[in-house]
């Protein structure tokens, strides 16, 4: 029986196989009940606190629009400068004064192990929203949800993850979660932004079939998902080394149509320029519904997490 | 019958006279039900994205205060700084993010056009709060609303409008929305700053009597109603001029006595120094009871838009 | 018959003692309350302002859970950059406008006078979140209500009041409800950061015992409360100053062990580094508890104000 309440969402490594599988039943039963009403009333009374230390319209907007739709309320700030943060505040002391106040907490924070540091001091549960290059749980189980939604299951599909491998949290954290399911994994990377050989590693000592590329049409031909994933320009510290990669990988229609014209196409966006304009008509391109499919997850984790759904 | 549902807001321009005069007795109605009850409860479940690219207190605030007071919730940003913008995303991409999320968007943004290009990507109905020196069709309906309750009506009344008609989208969208009725129009500018002749054309060709003077007294002295608005720093690109035309009218209380008495006075606000601060305590000072007709208004569209009033 | 309604909250000097003691009634009442439902359902429709002209994550986001938990909802801004301010706008005009929308306005502002100055101008309630170096009645009325739930009461007790005492606007809204009752003050601070001598003398003409001195140990062994204060680096016109100064008192454990091991320690947060990390964890430092009293004290002010506690 999985019982997910106080509990903090913290790294995608986490979750048993059984645990995944009763979030996914969860956002796909809140998705169905979404089809009848605006909003559910489950959470009446509660209030999330929304601390984005670092800006983001997708993650801080969904959770919020999560909790919303749950009914809850939402305090918060989206960025660290109207925080306490510039009077000499540490993390755990901002965390701790919130925590008094709120029922449950979603994060974004610029360092790695933030979200665990807030754990560690919070009685509330966390949910992290990224740290750094670290972690985005939310965003492997909401990427899940979409490939299950859009090809009827994970187990047995072949998943090409393409892009800035070695920063990406979202490839990261997504690592995580396909390791419990019977998939094959194609990393697509430049070689200086390949995946850490620790998670490629893990992932076949898991027993899963991982190859890697740098060709993005070779892993497409093979491909029933193409997960593309921006070069982070905020992640380099040369912005030449930037320069020069930041077109490494750019999907266009006519390469899709080409040479895998049903691949399931996603993005955790925002994208800049890799995945072009005219893709955006195909049936196929699932990057919206996946931004949509994000606020059902994140409303079963918040729902589950306060034992209320 | 009128029906709204569904429908964008983006132009002062897009409204028929028997669309207008719905949208002014659901807000008339809307005010009456507000004096028995703190707020309506018909959109209940009901997100608004409120999406301020540019930032704004009194436009953003009325639109949020308007959801709330119709039983929704808000999510949304306050600022460019805070969004994905900085991170290369598109406005196209951004509003189809969060179309995913809400089901309704209040937006403002610095250019021209962006209402309408939103509108042109999103499911939800688009509320434009202002593009650039663009339009801005709420403010010119709560403009005309505040009329019509100060003064009876529009018919047969004499509106003059003061101040940077060059650029101030407030009376480029009110110009739309008059041009429906049988007035006589006073542009009362410096020469640089004169109403477009294609927005005076346009009204004559509608039938409506327009006059343009650079002397305000002597428009006063004609006027039921004194639109004054801002010398807008923000749209000049010459500082020099600015500071040449900043000051070219201030309305001050002796001058109101001793021309035109009874004359309504409005302001889109913010205001500088274009009405002096003696002027607030005259009965027909009625620029703050203007922002509280702008909730109506807007509680109106929304609830309109969204099939629920 | 204490009656509240409709009244600003400016000033720690404008309680009488039953009014305190009311409010503190009030507040408690709210407490247990809350320990059976995550809100209160008594300001359903009711529309906070909550409008920080200057950065604040405690205090803002206080204001806004009691708002939730009460209810209600909330509209503001948490800087001034991101209102009409930078085109121009006074203070009072920007109070007027958001006075038009909301039912309740909870401010901070950098200037002394400000909230005085907007409740002269608004017919909703003015609850200020501190002015400047000014006044923070809320904080003080949190804070003895702190005092009152972990040491009983206030009579008969000894509270030493430690750090910027010149500048911290909290300490100076303190004195002024502490004035009411039979307690003993000590006043620890570095000569240029004494309390002002007029604030000292209003306390001792009301009857108090007042001492002043520059060695916390000393204080520290004869307190009942020892009530922490930062050295607010934003008030010094010279750094030097500051670097001189900043760590006068710096707070440890041992301290705490070898001198008076069950003082009640408070801090109005945030703190730098004049309360060591290892103190948090002694039972009887109390200032995380003072932060959730601070939104059970705000939930009650809101109900009492708007008439509806």
């Amino acid at each position: 029986m999985v019982d997910l309440k106080g509990r903090d969402i913290l790294h995608g490594a986490q979750f048993t196989r059984e645990e995944i599988e009763h979030i996914l039943r969860v956002a796909e039963d809140v998705r169905a009940r979404l089809k009848e009403q605006r909003a559910l009333d489950v959470v009446k009374g509660a209030v999330l606190g929304s601390l984005f230390f670092e800006p983001s319209t997708r993650t801080r907007l969904s959770f919020e629009t999560a909790m919303h739709r749950l009914g809850g309320s939402v305090v918060g700030f989206s960025s660290a400068e109207a925080t306490s943060t510039a009077k000499g505040e540490t993390l755990a002391d901002t965390i701790r004064t919130v925590d008094q106040y709120v029922d449950i907490i979603a994060m974004r924070h610029p360092e790695i192990g933030s979200a665990q540091a807030a754990a560690d001091v919070a009685q509330a549960p966390i949910l992290n929203g990224g740290d750094g290059a670290g972690q985005h749980p939310t965003q492997a189980l909401l990427d899940l949800f979409t490939i299950c939604a859009e090809r009827g299951g994970v187990e047995g599909r072949t998943i090409a993850l393409c892009g800035d491998l070695k920063n990406g949290r979202t490839v990261h954290a997504g690592a995580e979660v396909y390791k419990h399911y019977d998939c094959r994994l194609i990393f697509v990377a430049p070689d200086p932004l390949k995946m850490p050989a620790e998670i490629t590693e893990r992932l076949r000592a898991h027993g899963l079939k991982v190859e890697e590329t740098s060709d993005l049409a070779a892993a497409l031909a093979q491909a029933d998902v193409l997960y593309m994933t921006r070069i982070q320009k905020e992640r380099f510290e040369d912005p030449a080394e930037y320069e020069r990669l930041k077109d490494s990988y750019i999907l266009t229609r006519a390469l899709v149509e080409r040479t895998r014209p049903d691949v399931t196409i996603l993005h955790p966006l925002p994208r800049v320029n890799e995945i072009a304009a005219d893709v955006d008509d195909l049936s196929n391109a699932a990057y919206f519904r996946q931004m949509k499919n994000g606020v059902y997850v994140r409303m079963a984790l918040i729902g589950l997490v306060l034992g209320r759904l």
